[in-house]
């Protein structure tokens, strides 16, 4: 890279924060958040290494939006409206110029999209590979928020959007599996590259009072579930026909190996919300999806007892060997 | 490291949030910051890169302490209290159990002192050197704190602590120079190790009034007091006979490398406060002094013109290379 860090700080990251005056132009040892009296900050905190999270091969674009992206996402969960991020980068000796302009616009379209606003950060070198790590804030109303503990026997189980096409674009970009879709193809590998965080929805169930209990699913869809299972003392029956696929996940996944559904389930970084409601609110629910062009599906129900059961169509077991991802 | 990234989390982060219920025993996508009315949020990221910023060799606890502490000065810088924080490590396979158990008794203990409770985090696996991003967070009066670029013309400059003392740490580290002082030896290693914010001096300076300008030195003497003269639009005029020099620093750098003062005034890593104020505040800034047990001495004054000017007692300009650390 050119230039000194001030230089790459002025030229690249300043412009960021440009609608964030508290963030002093980045001239200043940190910067403010002012609340509003009746809410509270959210604050969450996700790192991304290169060749752990993404690939070098990556445009510097997708890079950008997936690192806030994954962030926005922990935000939805908590039913939060994003405010602004810091940004750490510890960069090498790969990284150009070019790369950092494609990167920022990245972040800046973004910045757009979601109404959230660089706030400081840091850029360091290292010799390893490129790691971002990004703390990303929200608010909420005043102590309140989406908890992952707060499930209720009979609410029912919800998901948006599609599982599993995350878990198969990065099976494709690995070259595991191959595809005769090409548009399906980059479809999936686009899902995988930069998640869509269900902000609004996020947003409406806290707001609108209508669930008190989401996550996002990264870990992969069973294990997440189990989170929300283990966290309320109860037990989630998913019904497997249920699990909401997209048509390219099942043509290039069915094509490929065959009517599994246990990919989707266990797959991961899918960032889709899952959230439990209780049964009366199932037409409001499909209001708001409707409102929002954010589809959803009920694919389950909490119950007593423990533990997470994947259900065939007449209520038998199906066998799943691990819920999915564990963090290592 | 044995065991999932689960319980790692369980068993030694989760317990530093013991005193912040809102950062929900870290089973939650994030934590709640609730902020006073009257008061304001500060946030600052800083990262710490292994062979860069800290070595592999440095006791666990020493590099937990450093990296809260990097942020916790650049609170002070911003005259805020400090609140809490959320860290990232990325780790690789040289860490060891027992290592994450040196690193998080470092931070209990750090916590305990400066009054900050872990808010929540990542922990993900490198290839890499050990990264650790932190990011801090401070309260401050509502919409008010220190800024960099406040000074006004004929403002003392003053400085906190001892200055250079890191910098000659850093070179007996790495054995560049030698010493016959053992006790000063570990003193200057452990200046450089372990940085000590000044906190509460921070807090007195804004919320007594007292200066609106001060910043944490980073970078070395000169080149923050640069900051503070070209974002003042003024010029900075420091006599050199005035910086403060440890006892060891004289003893252990003098007798390696004669009276040279430029290592002092652009070595870095200081971590002391650098501020400005009218002086009629002299008297009462020397009773906050006394009465926190945190020596500062004014060192030079801002004048009309641009630059940072190095004095000898005569007034006679000292040159001098470079200011300091330039960020790369």
């Amino acid at each position: 890279m050119d230039g000194t860090e001030f230089d790459l700080i002025k030229s690249y990251f300043a412009p960021l924060t440009q609608n964030y005056p508290e963030a002093y132009n980045l001239e200043n040892d940190a910067a403010l958040i002012n609340e509003d009296a009746d809410r509270s900050t959210v604050v969450t905190m996700d790192t991304l290494v290169e060749g752990v999270h993404f690939f070098s091969t990556d445009p510097a674009d997708d890079i950008a939006r997936k690192v806030l992206r994954v962030n926005l996402s922990d935000l939805a969960a908590m039913g939060a409206r994003p405010k602004g991020y810091t940004l750490s980068i510890s960069y090498n000796a790969s990284i150009s110029n070019d790369w950092v302009k494609l990167f920022t616009q990245g972040l800046a379209e973004d910045q757009k999209k979601f109404q959230c606003n660089l706030m400081g950060g840091d850029t360091v070198f290292s010799v390893g590979p490129l790691t971002l790590s990004l703390t990303c804030f929200g608010s909420v109303p005043r102590g309140k928020c989406l908890y992952r503990t707060t499930g209720e026997e009979g609410d029912d189980i919800w998901v948006s959007g599609t599982i599993g096409d995350s878990a198969v674009g990065l099976k494709l970009l690995k070259e595991e599996i191959n595809s005769n879709y090409p548009a399906a193809t980059s479809f999936l590998i686009d899902r995988y590259r930069v998640p869509q965080p269900k902000t609004e929805l996020g947003i409406a169930l806290l707001e609108q009072g209508i669930s008190k209990t989401a996550l996002d699913i990264s870990d992969g869809l069973l294990a997440d579930v189990n989170h929300i299972a283990k966290g309320s003392n109860l037990q989630a029956r998913i019904t497997s026909s249920r699990i909401p696929l997209s048509k390219a996940f099942k043509d290039v996944f069915e094509t490929a190996l065959g009517p599994d559904i246990c990919l989707a389930a266990t797959g991961g970084d899918d960032y889709e919300l899952l959230f439990t409601s209780h049964r009366k609110n199932r037409q409001e629910l499909i209001e708001i999806s409707d409102k929002l062009n954010t589809p959803i599906t009920r694919i389950g129900v909490l119950a007593k007892g423990t533990g997470v059961l994947l259900l065939d169509e007449e209520n038998r077991e199906i066998p799943v060997d691990q819920y999915g991802w564990e963090h290592f």
